[in-house]
């Protein structure tokens, strides 16, 4: 049995949470990371909270062996005593979204081996897919992360955007979102690329910033630019 | 039985031709746009070559009911001399890709209702989405498209070479590519928002544009600004 101290109760606290309930091998506890005045002691103690207190909130735990969630903090950002790790999901999580723990790849760092593989039974108590991730590793995978999560989370909104704007049903492109998605499992990104500005069907282009806000634009001209270049 | 001619032998044309073959009751032919001396009769033409060529092709057609498939160009650009139409799919083609035409949305217009019912039929011998669309609703589909994409593929190719400029395995990146692009089926793009960009985590923006080249500092830039500012 692995007893697991989870602080915090945000959007990865909360999945965690249901999730190592139904592992078997797993006891888990959580408190606020708002009221730290009592911890309970844990062979694992999560610290899933804003990216910006992690250093904060780990600086007041007196447990063992304590580990952040996050893809962007080092190992060596964590001020507890003891040992520290990172529990890093590769997944975006949203409170009113289920997800499949089975898909997810846990990168996970720790500073011995016993620790290392101490995660790793705890990550396979939920999931499937573990990784070795250096904290360089993990920021690169941060950054990345962001292109292809936040950005293009970003891009699907201004589509619903110019959608609303002129009343065409956004549900109209969501097989095309998704094939986008699955056919890089099969090709490689830059073969993938279809559509105007791989093309330069520069006449293409002109009418289509003509539909756009000047917001919009900006980023056409960008995305178009960097395609172009092969960037 | 519906007889149909090909027009063109690229990307659209191959997987059409695929299908349509599939399809009792439809008769398929297909030539070449290269060559056009000798043009079969017809009940539906359909020309599937590159938008900037579609006036001329259709220019050199006598068949009764010529159609394009293109997202950007208007029925009107047609030049045969009897009825047209639009048979645009709102799906991605590539040759060396599977598609499942059970998921494509068929944009359809024609220029009345009895072709509009034969392009219908035509598209549920193969598929399952029909959705009337004029020339000016395609429009701002196919811009929304290119956003969703065209661009969301080129952020892919971003993440693909960060992790290769820093040996982190791309595949690490799928299960997060495919969730963003599952969870708007069930989120507002705007709501499923997360990431540093929305969090005005200004440390963790610092840290990734000293990760990045000119290029992709240029994109992280604009499309940060763009979440932050809510547009
Ligand atoms: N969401 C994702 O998609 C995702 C994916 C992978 C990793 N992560 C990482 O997981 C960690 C948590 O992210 P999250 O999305 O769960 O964040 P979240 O939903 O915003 O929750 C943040 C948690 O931190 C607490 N907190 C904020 N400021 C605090 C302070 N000054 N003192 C004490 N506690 C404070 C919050 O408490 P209150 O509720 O009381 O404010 C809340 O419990 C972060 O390191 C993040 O980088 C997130
Ligand atoms: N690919 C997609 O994801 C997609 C999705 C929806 C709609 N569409 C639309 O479907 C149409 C075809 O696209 P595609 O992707 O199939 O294009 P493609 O793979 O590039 O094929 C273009 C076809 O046009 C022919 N062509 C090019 N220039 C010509 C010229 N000057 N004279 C005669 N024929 C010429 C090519 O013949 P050669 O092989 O001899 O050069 C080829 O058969 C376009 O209107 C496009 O907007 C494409």
């Amino acid at each position: 049995m692995i007893t697991v101290l989870l602080i915090g109760k945000g959007n990865v606290a909360t999945h965690l949470y249901n999730a190592f309930l139904k592992a078997e091998a797993i006891n888990i506890l959580q408190i606020s990371s708002r009221n730290l005045s009592k911890i309970p002691k844990a062979d694992i103690t999560i610290i899933a909270v804003s990216d910006d207190v992690i250093a904060e909130v780990s600086s007041k735990i007196k447990n063992n062996f304590v580990v952040h969630t996050s893809g962007s903090v080092r190992l060596n950002d964590l001020k507890n005593k003891y040992n520290k790790g990172v529990f890093y999901m590769l997944q975006t999580f949203s409170i009113d979204k289920e997800i499949d723990f089975s898909e997810i790849p846990f990168c996970l760092e720790a500073e011995n081996e016993k620790d290392y593989n101490l995660l790793k039974t705890l990550a396979l108590s939920i999931g499937q897919k573990v990784y070795s991730i250096s904290s360089k590793q993990r920021k690169t995978i941060h950054v990345a992360a962001v292109f292809v999560n936040n950005f293009t989370n970003h891009l699907y909104k201004i589509g619903n955007d110019i959608c609303k704007q002129n009343n065409v049903p956004f549900e109209i492109l969501l097989p095309l979102i998704k094939e986008t998605s699955l056919k890089i499992e099969q090709l490689d990104p830059k073969n993938a690329q279809t559509g105007p500005a791989i093309r330069k069907d520069q006449k293409t282009i002109n009418n289509h910033l003509n539909l756009l806000n000047d917001d919009q634009q900006e980023i056409y001209k960008i995305l178009t630019k960097s395609i172009q270049n092969g960037n």
